[in-house]
């Protein structure tokens, strides 16, 4: 499905279905998505041929914006490592939000449980997208080996992430410290 | 309970509730776990109050052994560094198992949401477990900041599980080389 094709209707089910997806899990209902979206059932089975493809598009709708919040604008001056802490400032503030559980790419995966389901196929990639921002920005900061850091820079991400899920509490400055660290001892910084 | 009250019957629940909340989250049935520990449900229920108790008491009852597998057997000789490597080791060994989905604690945390829910609070003990071995064994290594290492530790530790259950694939060494390089940084490699 294209940009120029999704339609208001459309919209309001993927919103749904991301929403309701984060706040229950994978067993959240067609009903329910179908009932905070304000469209019937009917409608939703002509769009998606079922709950898993509809859960699958609802994050993957989501992603470009999750992810348009983590990353620096377009054309922002700073330099590529600063833009790598940008991330992890916007996950520091995430943090501090209750409705914020720990990355939804993440949990994704381990609730869908099924590598080859279209959810964890939209998680993984979402996921890859963050990684190679990382690598991108590495490589244009002349980082030796940009793959292994962008790697050990998502690993910071998602354990960040996972600290969010297990304690309950707001990360403190843990993660952007250690993201700091990690740039520094590779020189970026 | 302490130890020497537990009845064969109760380990047949606890060891099937933890498997089958691994496997299938927290809406697994009270039906499936009493089935498959062949445990009728009215004696689960004299043994438990609820879903959720006998859940987190499957999650507690699973924390030795598996913090047991993680770390070094008592005793051991290594240098205190190297007793921390050797959890990263181990994580590596289960990422490589196709049962390895990511660590139970943050899995558990994520699907059931609520942090005050008793397999929640049962899940962050068990991973400050993990953390205290972690700042215990950076003391006595003489780091500069024990609490801090400790927690850059746990990061690495749950950042690789997340890349694990992300990526469906096995680690190739890249926690363990970032564990040692975090061993490194602080002087105690």
């Amino acid at each position: 499905v294209t940009t120029d094709t999704i339609s208001p209707t459309r919209v309001r089910l993927l919103e749904a279905a991301a929403d309701l997806f984060y706040r229950h899990g994978p067993q959240v209902g067609v009903d329910a998505v179908c009932r905070t979206a304000g469209v019937s059932k009917r409608s939703a089975y002509q769009m998606f041929d079922s709950k898993e493809d509809l859960l699958a598009a609802g994050l993957e709708y989501r992603t470009s914006a999750y992810l348009g919040y983590l990353f620096p604008r377009e054309g922002d001056d700073q330099s590529p490592a600063e833009q790598i802490l940008h991330v992890f400032r916007r996950l520091e503030k995430l943090s501090g939000s209750a409705a914020y559980r720990g990355c939804p790419f993440v949990a994704a995966a381990v609730e869908v449980r099924d590598p080859l389901d279209p959810t964890s196929v939209a998680a993984r990639r979402a996921k890859d997208l963050l990684t190679a921002f990382f690598q991108t920005r590495a490589a244009e900061a002349g980082a030796a080996d940009p793959e292994v850091l962008a790697r050990r820079l998502t690993f910071v991400f998602d354990g960040g992430s996972a600290f969010v899920a297990v304690q309950a509490r707001d990360l403190d400055g843990a993660a952007v410290d250690m993201a700091r660290e990690v740039l520094s001892q590779a020189g970026l910084l």
